[in-house]
């Protein structure tokens, strides 16, 4: 244990950084592996704007570049948020001075990771991002430090609270996807421009940060495969729920011996699965490993009291001194990420279709399935009040994707099918 | 990053020392953050003894004692099990010689904790012991490190696999605990003498650890109330489903103003509740702070593979060099274990009566609950076939445990009553 202070520079004072300093004000000194922790400078865009809590007697820094840089900061603590612009430049700076960093910005980790550890480790300085994944749920220490007894072969969950809190709604209200959405929005559940979450981006940066955690590659957003739920349809839901499923945003990552697949897409999760059962804004992920098997944890993936406590506790690991590589192996020897084709993947799916109510349409959509090799699991029409035509909705057993994209677009171009079909992929977890 | 080779001496040998040697040789030289690892040395009971991987290439100590204290030893793990004895010496040498300890022995950390929690500090050398409570399940680490920025205000869960497995053999197939329980010995799920596992006592172990963890008191395992699975009965088991509940062994630690409560009982969870849902040898676990809300964690708490994962995670975490209490705060300012009274402490609850087949039997009940202020939630009578008597069950609305257990004393003096109430706890969570 030892006594020294810790001198902690707060840059970015939104949800997340007013929980920290209500946390650090709640707990004088902070730091459990004993010393001393006191907020040594904050920055922010607006010096003025009202906050619910009381900056005035703290050094204030209008660039947060300074603030990282001033002699003052031990540890700098980013939570601007954005992938490049301050955010980025702060935590270099910080960085190059030999500073450990605590950062909530996923984008930034995601997109500029490897990078960030290269520079963090060759100056010996701690780069942690905790809150970066599911808040307050510690995802990241579990697969960077618990796991490292084991090889992960898959990491896959729900990690946007806003998406699923709109599809929970969606399901429990009948309302559509627009409308929720602008309820949510209203609500403040939803950004304004809730383009990074409901497009699957959110999700996207925290599985591509997991992925590199979990399989010792580089991070790599840009090979993310990625859907979000703007065209999840009130009637998906329903004819999903009567197959026996639930419509989620699930984020997955998978190594096999080609390479790793990382995807964001709505995904069918059995109604008892634990996935399906995960409502509203949680959080949740399956960890899958050789040795341990399967792993699921649970909890509040936002907010501002999980998120700062999670990066109160980076805080505190930084006052512990572990010395570890950023992600799972040292930034020189992270493994190339090798994206897999995803069309060669295998994968359950639902398909939906519009079709003429006429005799022999069926028959002719299963015909047509059949000479693909896709082999039909379940079956499901429905007849629809005041609908231009019948949705018929099924689902296959594993097949490649690109044998079933093939055979849905064969079936589109049938007479009788009057509408694009839809497919989803069944949750391989 | 560091060049260090890391000499590791593994005393015990049996199923999860065998685990950690056959990691460590597929993994030549594991060392996450850099350096190297070896092993220098083993200790067991019998050297001969078959075992499925070769250790006449390996050191031999006859005494796990030596082993620590040996001069060749860098990290000594220990494997061995049991409160005192050898494993209590050998842990106590190397502590005593400055050298950091690995162990997954639950029973030593949760009765002798505080004191090896001094000695471990006092010479700075790390006491880990992540594979001692729910395998390769992260449990110790959440709580630990990830929740520091947090005030946890309870933690309940399944943290014994063997009786998990009993109790769902039991619903699953309609046979009695002691058919499952010989089964489960046959098939090497239960040990020949299965007391510390069916008794509660593993689990009370595990739960007094992360009690320690949560709240920052020194363990307490003489102050758990623990109560096993041996008296679960088939008729509540289904009784209890009937009402929408699943019989668990639940461990729980709650801190309140007046001190902490820490339990292992038979208790009810409602059918989708995730616990209720956590079948077969699976351990799961709630941790509920002030500002994270609810963490639940789900996965495999015993075997080979994940329990030597654990091992090894926390190997790397003293390779890492984080300087951290043994529990939540230093030892000497661990604050005193202050039991609350249990009977003092509300719950809901399930009775079980067996009575007469005659009238005013049920009137004379509820009349003797409602005088002394218990309020009925449900009740249930079934026909029993070719039995003695009638069961009923009822569950209560939140009452002082005192007061409902001086109701149901009062019913079992009534002439209608034939056997002794049975009363089972319905989980808070």
């Amino acid at each position: 244990m030892t006594d020294r202070t810790w001198r902690i520079g707060v840059a970015g004072l939104g949800t997340v950084g007013a929980g920290l300093l209500t946390f650090l004000a709640e707990h004088p000194g902070f730091a459990p592996a004993g010393g001393r922790a006191v907020v040594s400078g904050v920055s922010a865009r607006s010096r003025s704007r009202p906050r619910p809590f009381d900056i005035s007697n703290l050094p204030w820094f209008d660039d947060p570049v300074a603030l990282a840089q001033s002699p003052e900061t031990d540890i700098f603590v980013e939570l601007i948020g954005g992938s490049d612009g301050p955010a980025k430049a702060a935590v270099e700076a910080a960085l190059a001075a030999g500073k450990p960093v605590v950062t909530a910005n996923k984008a930034l980790v995601a997109e500029h990771g490897a990078e960030l550890a290269a520079l963090a480790e060759s100056k010996g300085a701690p780069l942690l991002f905790e809150a970066a994944v599911m808040g307050g749920t510690p995802a990241v220490k579990m697969v960077r430090e618990a796991l490292v007894g084991d090889d992960i072969k898959s990491v896959a969950g729900i990690l946007n609270g806003t998406c699923n809190y709109i599809l929970t709604e969606m399901e429990a209200s009948g309302r559509s996807f627009a409308e929720v959405l602008a309820e949510a929005q209203r609500l403040g559940y939803a950004e304004a421009d809730p383009t990074m979450d409901i497009g699957g981006f959110d999700a996207a940066h925290k599985i591509s940060i997991l992925a590199a955690l979990a399989f010792g590659c580089a991070p790599n957003y840009a090979a993310a495969e990625v859907e979000g739920i703007a065209q999840v349809e009130l009637l998906d839901i329903r004819m999903a729920k009567d197959l026996g499923y639930r419509i989620k945003l699930v984020a997955s990552a998978d190594r096999s011996e080609e390479g790793v697949l990382v995807r964001v897409h709505p995904s069918l999760a059995p109604l008892n699965h634990p996935l399906a059962q995960a409502g509203g804004a949680l959080n949740a992920l399956f960890i899958e490993g050789a040795r341990v098997g399967r792993i699921f944890v649970q909890g509040p993936g936002a907010g501002a009291g999980p998120t700062a406590a999670a990066v109160a506790a980076d805080i505190a690991d930084v006052m512990a001194g572990a010395v570890r590589p950023v992600f799972q192996a040292p930034a020189g020897t992270l493994r190339p990420f090798e994206p897999v084709d995803p069309s060669r993947s295998l994968s359950r799916a639902y398909v939906r279709f519009l079709v003429k109510d006429e005799p022999g349409v069926i028959a002719a959509v299963s015909e047509t399935l059949a000479e693909a090799g896709v082999s039909i699991e379940s079956f499901l029409q429905k007849p629809v009040e005041n609908a231009d035509g019948v949705p018929i909705v099924l689902t296959t057993h594993a097949v490649a994707e690109s044998v079933l994209a093939a055979a849905i677009e064969r079936i589109a171009g049938l007479s009788a099918v009057l509408d694009k079909p839809r497919m989803l992929r069944i949750a391989r977890i």
